[in-house]
């Protein structure tokens, strides 16, 4: 069945579509695991009712997980964390308003205590549908074993990468094996 | 008429009562120029619907200035400022899970465009309650007045402690006239 | 009547001209909303008494809000403040001499008890047109009803922008309406 | 069935026994939510293969998330999401080496693409131990009931608080209704 | 003649009598070098044109060096070198309402061309009075020699706790001599 | 008398002579004042007894002042004013390994009690030019005179900017002249 | 034969007797280790010269690494390896004159290319005193052993603090070994 | 004989073949002062059992000092501390995901306790071929001698760039000479 007509469980949101070509990182992770996901446009600044209905109806609507991505004073994240039960992921977008994504970062972080976000690194989307994998993977058996492929690939790919400088630089570690 | 009986128009808001401490400057500052206030809690992250109801009514019930202060990541002057279109004073509060108090400036400060704060210093509610003053003042004569009267009795306390000071140390300048 | 020959209601100043591409947003969106200004270089640090004189006559002349910006040790906005009983909006310039605007902001945002300024975000001088326009709109119903036309309007531009990312990327929570 | 007797599917490590004042919380939650969990002290520094074997047992022995706190450069939570397939939550300690945190927070938040932590802010051990909560009440009506439940009585505690201020301060908001 | 008695060569001011803790070190130092000197309280924000009167007249009665100290948005020191044109030492104090010192750091050192102020570290209100002594000491040999003697004495003090030291920890490099 | 061949009173010198396209407008700055200087490399670092000696003979040979710049752990400045009893103007270069000057300027301003370094903004060469124009001025009415007219000329240039401004934008303020 | 009686091979410096209470715990490690060093106060700023000399003669008496302490601007280690050729370990020192440990961090670590510092954590004296006994543990097996010995310790301490914490919480992976 | 024939005592290791053009600088520096290195890719998130490896191995195989780079949260000298007895030098790399690099100084600087890791600058992977170079010229006096001789050339560089700029700017403290 197509990723595309399946219901989905992980919602992309994102402040602006200016942080789409942050946050679209997060979509293709998601395709490579085969999970299906949805990706829209909600402002919490300027769309605030949008987002709380977005929010709201999120669980209902048979998501798990929720990847929000906002730049500067980034409230969106925090902001559908505050309704939703859901784990919600914050990505911190290095906006072009933002001073060198401290603000972004701090804004997403330091959430108080009872509604927390998952955040991750700077403009690491990427990251944010990994951990998404790996919250459905936790309870999916299929996903959790395209993990630990992922991370066998990774392996691999350093070791293929460790091969070719060994051809420039001497390497006693892998040379002597 | 009593402030208390008299409509108010600013609104004095905080995420927590644990704010209080802080805010209560604004409250003290607006009683000595005689403009009528609310103050209450409206949690962005804990009852995010009272904050959106609180916001869409403030206006028409009103107000004409709203002064918001939180801590850590700090969205509640931001995610009012989004649903009004009254001037939104926030106010960073340096709270206990606060960095310093850089997450509370940065979270209130760095708003997008289209969805101004105005953002006082860390901790600075009396100068928010001085600001809604002044923007009350620019309409309004009398409290216009009251705000020249408090610059002057400014003036005059600096003035008070520069002659105290002399009599322990030099003073040309004052000592000359 | 033209907007030229009307009485300023706002005064834009900034340090340096080489501000003018910045601080211009602010014209822009004070004209958007028909709110006659002024605008002109005022120099904390090179013309020092130009800006007293500046602050001193500001309420007088019909002035309601001075707008002030400036980058670096950015005394403009708090020195106009100290002089003047009217609000100041500062605008934060990340100039070619400022640290990433930190100092900018700072030396803008953390005015001592007494003589509040009211902050805007980095470089962020549309918002301070508009925190102007709400402050004016605050006691001018024409002003107010356009702030809120403004909010739709923003309001809708995202909801066009989400309708066009729907044709690339699946959006069940559009979708479904 | 008692807790303590039940599998865990929560694992809480940190780095050293002077964290565990803060993790706790992350345990508190837990037992509120009735989700069984294990506790240790697992030090990436002081015990690297210990560390490792953890990690790589964790998910075969049940767990479906993984809470690690650690202060400074905290390699914790990070070597153990490099090491496991299972989501890991980072909780940034404020130990007394740190620099006000700001070590604890980027040594775990800035992970590379590939392995996410899922990072909570400063000292925020109750929020990591909702958060996975949440990420097991994703599967599980019953923990995501009591989610909901924990949230309206966030809302309620906000509202019960509102009233008390209500006493001393004027409340036209919540006067009206 | 009493160093009261003459006309001062050093002004200190400062922006509130709660620096005067601070700032006093600032006319320990001058009396020990027998610098004669004048102290008192010169507010930018609350008393405005005391200050540009301040600085008008400094250099016509005779003053060689301003020392100016101010915490949090601290423009005293910069708006005094705007007016004046002697040298303006600059002290950011971490006053009460400053964060960590850095807003007072930063506005007080980061001034635009053609206004500069000669900052001194946070606090540093000893070395400023000794940077004024430097400053009278290099067209006065009698201050000259002075400052001369003063760093003998600091290198005397080192060496003799080296020795008292050396009483309780191995010491190869002064035990050899 | 060529300004070359007059005993130079201010030394100006910098840690790489890659810092001398910031550190040349220190010279054009006292050229412009008729000042005489001198202008070498002396490396902290790379030259410390070239170090030592230039500070040890700098007051002999008839400097007033000595202006150092430096970048990253900029230890020269703080250096030579360990030696020398002359007035020590430090310039934090932002140098190409420099971490956006935060290093540059905490290790020239953050010196002891005891060894002070006048400290200018980041880059600010012609500051530290202008302030040792001031130094010297203080003592010197030749040169006090020109500060003044230097003074005059930066005010009159303002005056140009804002005239030539008010062919664009609307200025009631200069108008009403 | 008595540690005293040795020739040392580190030299243990600080800035001031201030820092005694820290860097003493560098002292303490290598009579762990059984290394003969001396220790003593060099403060580059007040006894620069005393400084230079410390660092020309250090290779020749004997010594093979200095530890150098210092806070503030702290000059001292890397002035000492401007001189010497031996490996210095720098201890940025949160002394009472440092900005939360920045301006000694960054003072210390930012060296240019050409004469690095091996720095060590904020107040890590302790630290400054293992990677001392690491370097002379390369070339010397009595030291290296001592140093896998040191190693196990801290594991076994870990495994031990582990036990304890099993009396009180759940902790199902030593449980089941 | 050749280098790369000779068995290695310094281990370059990187977190990503991206960080090579950082880090061969070592390797250039190790070759100049003819010391045998080996250099690989050993990434701590994505071959952590390849990481814990290197590190079990290094002084068995013959390493005297591990020079290990890394970006972001950069675990991979810290972390090879923790397994080695052999002292680490840690490069923090400002790679493209790091903050401005301060992720990637704090979480190698800030190790805790009983692992420490020799930072050197940001980048500077050249002060970490020299740092090697230092701690192998300790106990080699080969090396030391070579050491003693690119200082000599530093400063002779240094004498030559001065000897340059005296042909465009007066230079009275060479001149004299």
């Amino acid at each position: 069945m197509s990723l595309l007509n399946r219901k989905p469980v992980v919602g992309i949101i994102m402040g602006s579509d200016s942080d789409l070509k942050v946050m679209q990182d997060a979509a293709v992770v998601l395709e490579e695991f085969d999970i299906a996901f949805e990706l829209t446009v909600v402002s919490a600044h300027r769309t605030p009712l949008r987002m709380v209905e977005y929010a709201q109806q999120a669980a209902g609507r048979g998501l798990k997980v929720i990847i929000a991505g906002a730049g500067g004073a980034a409230h969106l994240p925090g902001m559908v964390a505050a309704v939703t039960t859901l784990p919600v992921i914050g990505v911190p977008v290095k906006s072009s308003n933002s001073i060198d994504g401290w603000d972004s970062i701090l804004s997403i972080l330091q959430m108080p205590n009872g509604v927390p976000v998952a955040t991750v690194a700077l403009n690491a989307a990427k990251n944010a549908g990994l951990l998404a994998a790996q919250i459905v993977g936790s309870f999916d058996e299929h996903v959790s074993k395209k993990m630990q492929d992922y991370k066998t690939a990774m392996n691999d790919a350093v070791l293929e990468k460790a091969g070719k400088l060994a051809n420039d630089w001497p390497n006693a570690f892998d040379g002597s094996k």
